[in-house]
């Protein structure tokens, strides 16, 4: 086992992940949140419900073997990948004036300026201000009358740029995908995983977060062989 | 916000979560875990499944919902709560010479002996041996011929002596209940979750923690009034 020491050092922890409802926004064809009860205090001694969801429902993080045939299941991911350095940029003004907004190494390089250069290993968090409309679903997908979705994400490039010249360990972001709405695909995702690295969706609670000097922990329900799985990720902030 | 300034040093992260499968062994009455394909990449572009479960399946958290009519559900526990240090109490021996034992106030001013007085706040985790009995059924839950269950657990006195006079956060075992299998009542979780504690049951990988000095982290699923939920729990180890 590693050996080398961290410290994190915070004062206080915030919570990354939606609460899970019926209601919540569903990528189209995902299965819709259910919960059944099982068993009632007054007969059982206990209260408890029967829940099922997607593997990508709510909060949620992508396992390699989503995308790519042979990639492995959420369940193969060390403990060690999920306790993270995090940096956020915010892209909300962007956003705003154009929902297919898509991060830029530009961007990346303007951040660097003023926060320092990403260090490896650290999780990329994109704050788009998609948060606000989570339980809005049409303004969440904001799908125009030939079915495209608008919501902002990651570009290509810069996921290049920042998994080949800054080694980061993986991306996050607070719509329901990293891949911007408007592609369609899933090239974003396909890039990251196709070294095992973190995708973290429907993230909340980001504008809470300093632009550096964050850890993410990202709590997995270790599903054998799961395509990926809804999470508890919190945040220690300085 | 709490603006206290908190330290965590360590060298190592552990999953204290046990793999979710179809063959995980499930308290009588409890739903399966089940798995169903929805998306393949070869139609979709992605594979994704739907899962379900019961709240208190797997490694889980217990909310004050399942045993107080009044209690809070999951989804009401503040970040800052499930972040926690640690304290491992190991009763391998005493379990192993009898599957009821529990652990008493004399085992606990014994560690306290070795290791220091428990810090208030601590999450007292009892390793009993159970985490090697997990994939069979039989051995975990050992049912005697009248069908009550035999396995190790907190007594009710050295729980009622941690919360008043240690002011723990909670507790945490390797078996199924912090309750002991032959009470067949849930007297351990009420007092804890009278209090909205923390109770974590099924962990595993308790064998790799040192007695002091570790942070348990809880990845909860926030499912909204839920009585509990699988979590991923990982420990951070000096």
């Amino acid at each position: 086992m590693n050996k080398n020491q961290h410290t994190i050092t915070y004062s206080q922890v915030i919570h990354l992940s939606q609460i899970i409802d019926t209601n919540i926004p569903q990528w189209p064809g995902d299965p819709p949140v259910e919960f059944s009860s099982v068993a009632h205090i007054p007969e059982d001694g206990y209260y408890l419900r029967r829940f099922s969801l997607g593997e990508h429902s709510a909060t949620h993080i992508n396992a390699p073997k989503s995308f790519h045939e042979n990639g492995v299941g959420i369940d193969q991911y060390s403990a060690e990948s999920l306790v993270l350095p995090g940096v956020v940029i915010d892209i909300c003004t962007d956003a705003r004036l154009n929902s297919d907004y898509t991060l830029t190494v530009t961007d990346v390089l303007a951040w660097e300026e003023k926060n320092g250069k990403i260090a490896a290993g650290s999780l990329v968090l994109l704050y788009t201000g998609w948060q606000d409309k989570w339980l809005d679903k049409d303004r969440f997908f904001n799908q125009d009358e030939s079915g495209i979705m608008h919501f902002p994400g990651f570009s290509y490039n810069v996921t290049q740029f920042l998994l080949a010249e800054r080694k980061i360990a993986g991306l996050g972001i607070d719509t329901h995908g990293v891949d911007p709405g408007k592609f369609g695909t899933f090239e974003i995702n396909y890039l990251v995983l196709a070294q095992q690295g973190i995708v973290l969706e429907n993230l909340t609670n980001l504008n809470y977060l300093p632009a550096k000097g964050i850890t993410v922990i990202i709590g997995v329900l270790r599903l054998r062989d799961g395509s990926g799985c809804p999470v508890g990720v919190l945040a220690l902030s300085p």
